[in-house]
């Protein structure tokens, strides 16, 4: 059973490590938030790397510890470059993160993330209407809701606990529902964090810069510690910079030196809840 | 006749209906400005999504109340996402904003921006190059200057005031001319819109961003309300801005903080000058 | 023989030169940082248009005084673009910079970087892992290191000064090493620049700024005062930005704003050390 100590210190340990080590976790990821993404895994200690092509996805899968892939600004040629780097991220047991952003919106992205299937993502990262649209397009639990409104959740995290239960059973991984109190599972413990900030939902990219420090986390630990260490980080530091901004531009700005400066411990100390199934 | 008072009212309700229903208005921009649109949308209340796809443009053609189509940093595919999107706009009658940027550069960008005049953009907004060259281009007016150079003007405001009016006449909709004074018209009524900040042109993407949040307005509001609208919220966050920091990267960030904080009063009692044609 | 004041003086001149004449630098770059690089371009008083398609590399080698290449993001249609720009740029004598990002990863990549050699780049910029991989990839001199690890440099300037004058000889150009002093040559001068800022590593694309801004000074100056003045001017406003913020996205948000601000004498009497060949 995993206890809440356990967490704690565990957390601590990805945070000081990362910052350490300096791990590169290369990404395949949307034009609209590169930036902000990079700039996050830069803060929390890690490297970024963007990448478009079919071979360098696949070397990147060999040569990196864990990979991002966030379907959110799909172009043609994605369509090569994603089923390559699965088949490569699959034969190397790179660990990958994958965030299934837009869920529902065109043919392409409906292939691929039905594709991702059989590769079981290590984590699976969205908020609450991705995440039933995941599980209810993987024939894994049908629930109520996942209609996707474009990049934005029209349903709450509770509502789409089951979903999330179903494909980390499903996956053996871990997922994350990012919303008012984040759901970090394993299929068997369940854990929320609490904190954060309502001015999340006023910059564009927060959920896509927490999949790619995700990433960057399960470089050096396990995919529930990794997902929860990163879930975490931006709880505090979006607390904090709220308290320093309360205005969008002001908020991402705080919110990426809160990143850089947040003590470990006080990441460790954070406040959350764990539940284990029996 | 279109009264101060009439545009006074209407610029608060659609800044307050926006706020209220936080509605979405997609995007198929260009790269370098992605960010900040996207920002610049979600601080006036609104929703983003970008997007490459020729079937998203189709699905968010039909979906979405309002697109803003913006021809920045044209790749190969473009040419059938544009086409196929422009097909959707008119079969749904969704409403659309069109941003020439860089008209004059390259075949793709011409030939695209020449299909565009049978469809009508119901808000055309540019620089005063931009617009002088799209009305030159759909053969509406000629007038002297609309080189471009690159994504900057070379001419004035009030140089491309008949063929903003040419433009508006054509299409039925509304044309927005950025400058030191912004013009507006629907073809019959001419307003100046006065304020904004000389760093917009310190810092990039104020054009695109302006655009990005006339569609946002074009989701609650008719076309020439939609266009001032925005245009009156960009000149009066600017203002402001520009009196916190004088330098760019400062007055952007400060800039979208405003877009956020400025009261729909504040913004619908600025300073503007309404011109109705005889 | 080129003294300390003589680059003074033209560092100066070219720094007034671009704030006068706002000289377009177009640039063919990565996804990630072309945000950050137009920024810093305007903010020096250049101005930036960034491209995609072949037909407008093609019109931009003809149109612009000087060109920004940088291969970080590469799609498939890079090969064409860059090719035809390429031959575009010999045959109208238009200066170019070079930002060989992440030599090493992917084939398309490796092709396009031995490609440029014919090309002679007028500005190569750098990290050190880059430039030794580069004059190795081109069979100019073979040092120990080069190992690319995505975009982070694994190696220290002085390690790479004897592939940068390998590779100034070849060109007849200017190479510039980037990293914690900077190391420009022309094959003959060798220029320390001191100055600058860890937290340059903890932000995205203070790399690809610099080479933008390089191809702004480059419409107005030679490649040696060119490179050199862009350096200078990132050191001294890197160094400022440290003072006044000691974490990356403040410290990102006051280099910008130390760009605009900083005054051409102040740059030219900043720190560095000249030697000559004998």
């Amino acid at each position: 059973m995993m206890t809440e100590k356990h967490f704690r210190s565990n957390i601590q340990i990805a945070i000081e490590k990362v910052r350490a080590e300096n791990p590169m976790a290369p990404s395949i990821t949307n034009t609209v938030t590169q930036d902000f993404v990079a700039n996050a895994q830069l803060a929390v200690g890690g490297s970024a790397a963007m990448i478009y092509l079919p071979d360098e996805g696949e070397l990147m899968a060999k040569l990196a510890r864990a990979v991002y892939i966030n379907v959110g600004t799909l172009m043609p040629f994605y369509a090569e470059t994603i089923s390559r780097t699965l088949r490569a991220l699959e034969k190397n047991k790179t660990p990958f993160v994958l965030d299934p952003v837009a869920i529902g919106m065109g043919n392409l992205r409906a292939e691929l993330l039905l594709q991702m299937k059989t590769f079981k993502p290590t984590i699976i990262r969205g908020n609450a209407s991705e995440i039933i649209a995941l599980a209810k397009l993987w024939n894994l639990h049908e629930e109520e809701g996942g209609e996707v409104r474009g990049v934005d959740s029209t349903e709450t995290v509770d509502k789409a606990a089951h979903s999330a239960l179903a494909l980390a059973q499903y996956t053996g991984g871990t997922v994350a529902v990012s919303g008012e109190n984040d759901l970090i599972t394993n299929g068997n413990v369940m854990i929320y964090s609490l904190g954060g900030s309502k001015l999340f939902s006023k910059i564009t990219g927060s959920g896509c810069a927490l999949g790619g420090v995700m990433a960057v986390y399960l470089t050096v630990a396990s995919p529930i510690i990794a997902a929860f260490t990163a879930t975490a980080m931006f709880n505090c530091a979006g607390t904090r910079a709220a308290e320093k901004a309360p205005t969008p531009a002001s908020f991402k700005l705080n919110f990426i030196d809160e990143l850089y400066k947040i003590s470990a411990a006080d990441v460790a100390s954070s406040e959350f809840a764990v539940f284990n199934a029996e």
